[in-house]
């Protein structure tokens, strides 16, 4: 494993992945059969040896002078992705971004199935939202072990959010998408990873007034 | 300007200052007035010379075996990112995920408001969502140049979010957040920042994985 917890591939590679994807299906769709790493580079701005590098290491189908059989290309990139096999994961925090989560269709394609959603709030327990039950915080532990889950999401408000996690890892959780904007303490051997949309709006807001100057 | 539009600061440096700003929050609650970019380091599992480098480039509060004080360095940080001056931003697509940013609490704290979201369909249009009356797409170019907005967010499907991008372009706009899956095309003077919610799972699910083996 390297330094980034991802086997032979970085994270900054991982990363970059969906974004041939999406560029790679816009190309297929527009009639090019075939696509080279250069051409990649060019439609979205990046190094041509960094996407050459990262192409050739989720597929071996590349060809000097031809490139990738576009459709090929795509199943390679979404095999490695794991879309074709599908993760269950649970969802904590029922609020109006957990129920975007919920709802949101994209995520099956990409692998992932968020399978049960809990909340430790009265007034949503039980209650129905995009075709599942919400379960009380009690059945978490459970539900994760029994169904051998290892992936969750937090949606909870930041002062909850630990709990939860603390909760999450009793469960046998060991990797986690954590929406509220806190720094979770957890074992080595869990990843975490933060989406802290505030922040990220911040830093877009940033960027555009530093390109005035 | 460097490479990544933003000034004399990296993209990768502004992103990790919402980190830094959770440490020392949390830093400050225990009691801690005085922290070093070493605490820091240790507590986020960062390398010790990137986060003095990157305090030293938002802050000059930091003062050898001292360190910096909690509060000033949260203050130079918080004003570094524009937290205290409120930028205005437009959102387009008024579905689940739309609907979580507008009633997201957490951007004004961050120095950003959504101050008009616009819809295309007739069901949405007119009607009032986190105390904001949902606007026809008709009407975004007009407001946008009169109230001079530059940030705008998009929330459609991926199939509209190019023609959607288009009318933000001719209305103004300069940064985008796009959290369609699709590869948006723009002019170079044009930031867009992609959120692609379902590959970052897909990429966590993939590091769990490849954590495995």
């Amino acid at each position: 494993m390297n330094a980034n917890g991802t086997g032979g591939i970085s994270k900054q590679t991982l990363r970059r992945l969906p974004l041939y994807l999406n560029c790679l299906k816009s190309r297929l769709q527009s009639g090019h059969v075939t696509v080279s790493s250069n051409d990649i580079a060019t439609l979205l701005g990046l190094n041509q040896v960094q996407v050459r590098k990262d192409l050739a290491s989720v597929s071996s189908g590349g060809k000097p002078k031809v490139g990738y059989v576009t459709q090929e290309l795509i199943s390679d990139i979404e095999n490695f992705l794991g879309y074709n096999n599908v993760d269950s994961a649970i969802l904590v925090g029922v609020g109006q971004l957990g129920r975007a989560l919920l709802s949101y269709s994209g995520f099956s394609k990409c692998g992932v199935e968020i399978v049960a959603a809990f909340d430790s709030s009265e007034q949503v327990v039980d209650r129905i939202v995009s075709g599942k039950r919400i379960l009380p915080l009690e059945k978490l532990i459970n539900l994760c072990d029994r169904m051998q889950i290892h992936i969750g999401i937090i949606t909870v408000p930041e002062d909850s959010a630990q709990e939860v996690c603390d909760w999450m890892i009793r469960g046998g959780i060991k990797a986690i998408w954590n929406f509220a904007p806190v720094h979770l303490k957890v074992p080595k051997d869990v990843i975490v990873q933060n989406e802290n949309l505030a922040a990220n709006l911040a830093v877009l807001s940033r960027q555009y007034a530093e390109s005035l100057k």
